[in-house]
């Protein structure tokens, strides 16, 4: 592998054995990709290999065109690979993609429901309720490009919600499931493991609090602020 | 334990162990066979013995027509042993079978109703909702041949719908549980595995949304086909 | 310790211990004890003390008339004592008894509802609906004895329904939580383990089957019978 | 560090390790403090470290006007420290205290809903329903003393239903989560262990039952006092 991509490939192979130290994959379901953005290439998890078995070595090398960048590696990428790139694409601020299979944030995906937010967990990560696209239609599931299509409706929501992609680092695909994004690959799965538990505290509180009023826009902007932006005060300095 | 089986009793015996692995087993519920086709003789767990302590040379062998192989062996088999047996005499295509009570997909099966297709994860393993057995009638059960006629019923519901058996590699037992099967035993526990992801997602997706819309038929054949079949392109070649 | 009780106490320790293996503990509720008929004596768990530490050598030994066997033990009973005892009073065929808070059994008996046969699963361990006591009058609770009176409701409930104790080796108490036996300590400990499993199974089959029919009589009959009895024909000879 | 706080700096470590033992934290939410009465001085967990190399000399001390006590301490302490110090001036009883985001409380706190006493679990732990604040002003949202406000609701709710500190070891803050205390910081992290899973069993019995009535006041009364006050006889002198 050249030289140069040794970095983005350890940083793409950690985050992908990240997710299943968080709880969030089952059987082979899930994938995370890392950026360089000065070479326009991302490395990916190849597809459906085991968790268990995966090194920096594995990692499938692409360009923004969705080109092979080393034609001779021995392992397909994920076939999940086209909406990583598309996502890429069109938000140029984030640095890592990840894709999972969760469990309460794909039941709202699979009711075609986005996540309202309810409470200061939610706020601390997502400055609003986390979107839902919609669902794709016949000619773009089976024209030939689904993947993309499906990184393409993502791109669609966030446009006209206008909504900036790290004040909402993560969408569900209708019919499908959860896709995070990040700064970094490591921020991405931070995020994906921060949306599987607040899915999961919005399920919990709607089945005691039938059509429970959304987080008033004080407290949102509060929570959400004292962790990001030039006024947080979170964490170390 | 005649050589020309060693192989056999280790992969059945794999196979049991993997399933509390995988979490589908509660006390000592639950048990996976492998057949050797050219012999047609399975390989199936003892009854009633603790996983802890599980060898290959446990696995008790069993010809298709419900004779031990081994006669002299010291453990019985299964007591679904000819519930295995008639899935494997109506389904020529199958290499192993597998019988848990995990906990989502034994619900429906008590339930007494079949899991409907609410999303891709789904469609990734079955083309088509998991159907539900009806009642096995007194007669049925006190017949003298309990397990069998479990079989049987199994049988009778994929012919009526006419159900290719590795389309949809899993059924509920009315009132029972769930069984699956695949072309080896190592793949019919994956299918254990997923069939009880999908229960929990499809249990949860109903809880958000009562009474959702089945997946949509292209994006069930788009799912299932990227994963079967001659147009696959998950996974490595 | 008088060598006579070394191996009752050891089979008491190893039935507490077991609890938490089983998860069926949280924090330090639950307790379980063996008893030795010859001697009209049982071992049971001291009060308040962690599972992490628990030795043969802390169990409290108490006949039946309720004094202790070893007054110079450093170490006060549980304070379910008495119930235990009165359990072993009334039912002579058992030989041990468990006592959790553990989840979904808790969830019905605070509920005050009895567990109805759903499935097979229940079938294998419970001959039928698991019952719910009533609830303790306010002399009950305050008259000094309120464990030796929750022991008594449970065999109320036992008497009143003409249940055989070891037909259902279980109980819930009202408001409380469930009481498990059987003729030994670990089968307890097992049954406390199944109790807990079908009541989750129970409470998912609810959701999604509201107010469903009770499992025929005679896929009762059979499960519960493959299991026990003279006809059983489950695990091993 | 001034040697005189050692022990008071491993108490709150110990405290805040604890918390993911009991499963009670999720990423990096949730904090634990200890106070030294003698002194006016408390200990508390840095701002947003991860649990795994928590160590005592990281803790941050903090005196009871909220000033540093080592300014040149390289880390700054949790956010929610104005919480903290509000409870501890406002509740002189109680030596430490635990803020967690834990799943099943957070969700009634989200859903702006008291816990109520449904079963003897919760009497062992609470005397009475377990009460939620009323939500924050704009104005203390937003006025530059979130956290403080975020405490003083609490010491307002606890003073208009003059319920004791000790009697009541929890609440839950509207839209946000549970706070605990008690006579120690490893109590008050006990007691948080106990919230999260009386929150889990009154969510369970509120879906078998709609709308339980409380628990009788004799059944909480004497779970209570069996284990708190001077006639407590559980565990051991």
């Amino acid at each position: 592998m050249p030289a140069a991509y040794t970095e983005l490939k350890r940083e793409a192979c950690e985050a992908n054995l990240a997710l299943p130290r968080h709880g969030l994959i089952h059987l082979t379901f899930g994938n995370a990709s890392a950026i360089d953005r000065a070479r326009g290439v991302f490395a990916i998890k190849p597809s459906g290999v085991d968790y268990a078995a995966l090194t920096p070595a594995d990692m499938v090398l692409i360009d923004l065109e969705g080109r092979p960048v080393e034609p001779a590696h021995r392992l397909r990428p994920s076939s999940d690979t086209p909406t990583h790139r598309r996502l890429f694409l069109a938000f140029p601020e984030i640095g890592g993609v990840v894709h999972t299979h969760s469990l309460h944030a794909t039941a709202f995906a699979q009711a075609g429901q986005g996540i309202p937010a309810l409470g200061t967990t939610h706020a601390d990560y997502f400055f609003g309720a986390i979107p839902v696209t919609r669902k794709l239609t016949p000619a773009e599931i089976g024209g030939g490009a689904y993947e993309w299509e499906t990184g393409a409706v993502i791109v669609e929501r966030f446009k006209e919600a206008d909504i900036a992609p790290l004040d909402c680092p993560a969408v569900l695909v209708n019919r499908h499931g959860p896709f995070t994004w990040g700064p970094t690959a490591a921020k991405a799965v931070e995020t994906a493991s921060a949306l599987e538990y607040i899915a999961r505290l919005a399920r919990l509180t709607q089945q005691l609090a039938p059509a429970p009023a959304p987080l008033e826009p004080g407290l949102l902007d509060k929570h959400f602020k004292r962790k990001h932006g030039p006024a947080a005060y979170y964490g170390q300095p």
